[in-house]
């Protein structure tokens, strides 16, 4: 038995009042003990000690036991990497990509940089700036750009919750998954949602004391019972109210001073755009052969000779923008004739807006068909793939270039680059870049969807991958090979046609300075080299 | 003074101690101020009390504390709403639009649902089936469907990270916002971060035995200072290792059992594709006008002798698939000629191909402008607001209609209800829905995108926006009215030309059954009603 008091004079304060009574009696306690069993409580003490430490400190490894309780890393000074490495860090193949205010244009060895106002009169400039940056901002708003800052969660939020994946259709109610309640227990617990572009809901039967704004932007959960508050949470709906295409909305949890956020994506899916192959797969119901032509109607001819060798009833699509028609006799071309030069790429774009088949493969009305030229090996790495493009070689000329994009405020710049990014798995041969030559297969409707801009009418070729950036993933496979009409006897001894199509076929200065003005205000560009 | 005595033979184990010692010298004390003072006791008790109570439900409304202790809720069943209560929730125009298995095709008054399906032969089906669920699944794989279940943040984990939002190009590499660690002080801090699509570093400088892993999926610190632990998690980066479109990699964060995770969103933007307006935003480089004629060339005329009363020089393109060629001796009329009969949606989508105008104005080739067809009325709706595509009216007829679409295995059902959505944000007289008239003035890059299908050759509207499900935000506008011209002398005694024209525009059985049967391949759809 032990007795132990009260001093007289102790505070009688409800907060404090069990710690000190606690402590009190403990050492009177102790000094019961320590009178009468001096050796037992100096054992005792000394095992309940070393329990303690070596239950605070069961999940460190014995040597930092061991190394002592002071270690280096609270002297090490927190300074970062250097500059170098931080901009290596940040660099792909030599080009330094870190986000940051304003990229430049660089002409070092070998790489010749446009800096692409320079296309433009010096007294035009700043109407066209202006004129650039009301466009770009209309763009931005369609797209719902610039995206606001990251979403950041704070730690030891008492509440579950769907940090990602949570879509909605326009106009439509989900479930929102994932929400609990693992906060301190309360008498009574009072729970706030919030969103802004929905509607809230429970699908919980409860009065309406306990969850007040049903259907509305503000829900407010109240009730001592946090089984019925999880219960609560558990069904907890968000409806859709505004028709939008793609708007992500934050919805708030709050619990006192605790609040968590997560974004609900408010998105209409794509409908499908499928094709049917048929029974057999047969490739004239899966690949459309595109051309565009102008004023080489002996070349378009040999061409086609050389395709109906191998592929008798493929359908040709035949784009020609001549001064007469030519004559065509082949059940399976499809000829159209447009205004009289009105363009290359304007060709191309009506040539593929033509075609039913699921796959469309480009050729120049140059090119030769021979029995390297195999189709169903390109089809086979699209099938197989998700490549939009795939291109081939034409005579081993395979031209794969890699497009890098530099962010900046007042226009990005273009790094282009030969070479690729990686091997195409499942296809050790074939690489991923970013342009390849103009004989490739490809998704007709990934194709459609970027399209040939009939604004570029004399030479073109990157523009069509420069448009495609960020849209079509493009693949190359050298093996599968086109060839090219050498220069034939028309060509040494031009007729006057001929004479006509070198004229429109050269890449003139003003060529070039349109281009590189269309680079500038079409694409958002400040320098492409 | 108060004495009170422990009672002898009560126990003494260490998590009873206080409360049970609280209690007894408690009860010691009330006894002893009770025999003194009994009414002093019994107002202080009560004070005591209360003090006590309104401390405990300080954060709680009186009502609730009026109502007692003992609340209602801890007994409240926990049961869900009505099921025709749920069903309401998830409806929209009356259409229970909550996600299920299986959607039904539904005949019921007024409303013609067709089973889509039943457009194939019975032995047919199998094979048409196997085939539209092969070219789904390519389909999905290539625009990362489905996508996966949300990602659930379980509660009070002692991390602070981003939710949402961080965005990473391919190949670039970002600095991860947001990271920190919260949670208990302990001797070494072990924090292991991991990825899959990418790998993981920091700008700290620090040794190798603090932080493993550089440069790899799995990048772990260990070290005993808290702060350099804030440090090296305030700069960690995150780089996109592989060249791929639009992969969400998830990242975690772990300390001992609690785990973090958050998503990194692989994207590259695409490309703007921005048109030029000109100094003077002359309606002529803003708009073209497209149309599509067959056979009907005294329409054409007319309708293009209207156009210019109004508008001398807007560029008109027409697409004619006509047996003979027409003869338009207009400076600003493109002119294509296509293959005989190739078809109505091809005739649009070669038109539109050929816009290189920001706006293009569709229009049918027997319509009749007059002083209410103001295009520029159009062009400031679509420059103030998001829409994609905004119609008219043809002589008062707007052809609003609605599509709702309900995702389902096996294919999707489809509903079409007339009318609209909700009234357009800053013009209270257009309205925001899912389909127009055939005369609307559209953004050229987002019609381009979309298409008008080739393969459907007759008669077709209500497809084109189907096909625009998700990618086209869609108004109109019932205030901007093209005339249509009436039945002239030549429709009344038609010559042998327009009788074939007749023909080809039949709306025949055949061509339903086909449209249905493309409805079902194509838009993966089960059923259209």
């Amino acid at each position: 038995m032990i007795f132990c008091r009260n001093e007289p004079g102790t505070d009688f304060s409800v907060s404090k009042f069990d710690v000190d009574l606690t402590s009190r009696v403990w050492e009177c306690v102790a000094g019961e003990l320590d009178s009468r069993f001096p050796w037992l409580l100096k054992t005792l003490a000394f095992i309940l000690v070393l329990g303690i430490v070596l239950f605070m400190f069961r999940s460190v490894s014995l040597p930092v036991v061991f190394r002592g309780f002071k270690s280096d890393h609270a002297h090490l000074p927190l300074t970062l990497l250097s500059k170098e490495s931080i901009r290596n860090l940040f660099s792909y193949d030599g080009i330094w990509l870190f986000p940051k205010q304003q990229c430049k244009c660089v002409t070092s060895k070998g790489r010749r940089g446009y800096n692409l106002q320079d296309a433009y009169n010096h007294s035009d400039l700043p109407a066209v700036q202006a004129r650039r940056q009301a466009e770009f901002e209309h763009f931005q708003r369609r797209e719902g750009l610039p995206r606001p800052p990251p979403l950041l969660a704070q730690p030891n939020i008492p509440f579950g919750y769907p940090v990602h994946g949570v879509e909605v259709m326009p106009l439509h109610t989900i479930l929102i998954p994932g929400l609990q309640y693992e906060g301190p227990e309360v008498p009574v617990y009072k729970v706030t949602l919030k969103a802004s572009l929905g509607s809230l809901n429970t699908l919980a039967d409860v009065p309406g004391d306990v969850v007040h704004g049903r259907g509305r932007k503000e829900m407010i959960i109240s009730t001592s019972s946090r089984k019925l508050l999880q219960f609560i949470l558990q069904h907890v709906t968000y409806t859709s109210t505004v028709y939008q295409h793609h708007w992500v909305d934050t919805v708030s949890l709050k619990f006192k001073s605790s609040v968590a956020k997560f974004p609900v994506t408010i998105r209409h899916p794509v409908i499908p755009k499928l094709y049917d192959p048929g029974p057999e797969k047969q490739l004239r119901n899966l690949v459309t052969i595109a051309t565009k032509t102008f004023l080489r109607p002996h070349k378009v001819k040999v061409l086609l000779q050389s395709i109906r060798k191998y592929y008798p009833d493929v359908t040709v699509i035949v784009a020609d923008d001549s001064k007469e028609p030519m004559e065509i006799k082949d059940d399976y071309v499809e000829y159209y004739l447009m205004p009289f030069g009105k363009g290359w790429f304007a060709g191309r774009n009506l040539a593929i807006s033509q075609v039913t088949t699921k796959y469309v493969l480009w050729v120049d009305d140059d090119f030769l068909f021979n029995n390297k030229t195999k189709i169903e090996v390109l089809v086979d790495v699209l099938e197989k793939t998700e490549l939009d493009v795939v291109g081939g070689s034409v005579l081993g000329n395979v031209f794969q270039f890699k497009l890098l994009l530099e962010q900046s405020e007042g226009g990005d710049c273009l790094n282009k680059r030969k070479g690729w990014f990686q091997r195409l798995d499942g296809f050790p041969r074939c690489v991923v870049t970013s342009g390849v030559v103009n004989f490739f297969l490809a998704h007709t409707e990934r194709l459609q969807r970027v399209g040939f801009d009939p604004r570029l009418q004399r030479v073109a070729h990157s523009e069509f991958f420069v448009d495609g950036l960020g849209s079509l993933l493009v693949g190359s496979c050298p093996y599968v090979v086109v060839g090219h009409q050498s220069h034939s006897p028309e060509d040494l001894n031009p007729t006057p046609l001929e004479k006509i199509y070198g004229i429109y076929r050269k890449n003139t200065n003003d060529q070039i300075q349109f281009k590189q003005a269309l680079h500038y205000f079409k694409n958002h560009l400040q320098c492409f080299e």
